[in-house]
């Protein structure tokens, strides 16, 4: 059995926040919305169904704690949920916090959101707010 | 409580595939490629965390199932699942297959596509298709 590596690309533009039990949780280096990624750690995994039965109900619970945790922390007007994986093929599923007034809503994040990294200090706080939440959990 | 009733927009952009046991199966009416939507029958959700655990985990089994009928029907490269509800609040989730050579890989379908409507020869082999599908899993 191949063992997981975290793809290449998500690595240089995420920051890693937790290992939840199936998915790694990362979050996308772009400060213009809380931009979350649920990654499962099983190897050579495209498709929600390539996983098992048990694999795709555990990143159910996952994307659920993750949007409960987008939604509470950021206040977003509405949660986006998607595996999409043009690029990446690595199987992760985006959940990301939209706001009517972020610079592309109503259009779709991917391809349209100009880059905008976090500051260091920006990014700190963040991540252990997610990281408290996490374990408040 | 109140009764569903589909969307204005969902109903206007859409063909009616069949009634699963959670979700109206739609078909997008654009023949650029398999484009389905699920829009569980509940009244008045906008995102998957306001489903109990029962509908979510329904949803899950007829996601999978839409899945593996576009993949085994129209064998595309990618899957791309996705809730996001940007413009249209009314939860529904798209089951859409992808092509490396279709007009708008790898960006997201979202946006980008043109409008394609089916002619009416091929919107009901497709519909037939998928329904036969349906039956047989």
């Amino acid at each position: 059995m191949t063992e997981f590596t975290l793809d290449e690309r998500l690595q240089a533009d995420c920051f890693e926040v937790a290992d939840l039990t199936l998915s790694r949780l990362l979050l996308l280096d772009n400060e213009t919305v809380p931009w979350l990624i649920l990654v499962p750690k099983i190897a050579d995994v495209t498709e929600l169904i390539d996983l098992t039965a048990e694999q795709q109900s555990q990143l159910l619970d996952e994307i659920n704690q993750v949007s409960q945790i987008v939604k509470r922390l950021f206040s977003p007007d509405k949660l986006n949920v998607a595996a999409i994986g043009n690029v990446v093929k690595q199987l992760h599923v985006h959940v990301i916090g939209r706001y009517k007034n972020d610079p592309v809503w109503p259009s779709p994040v991917w391809g349209n959101l100009q880059d905008q990294p976090y500051h260091e200090e920006q990014l700190q706080t963040r991540l252990a707010l997610i990281r408290n939440a996490l374990k408040a959990n």
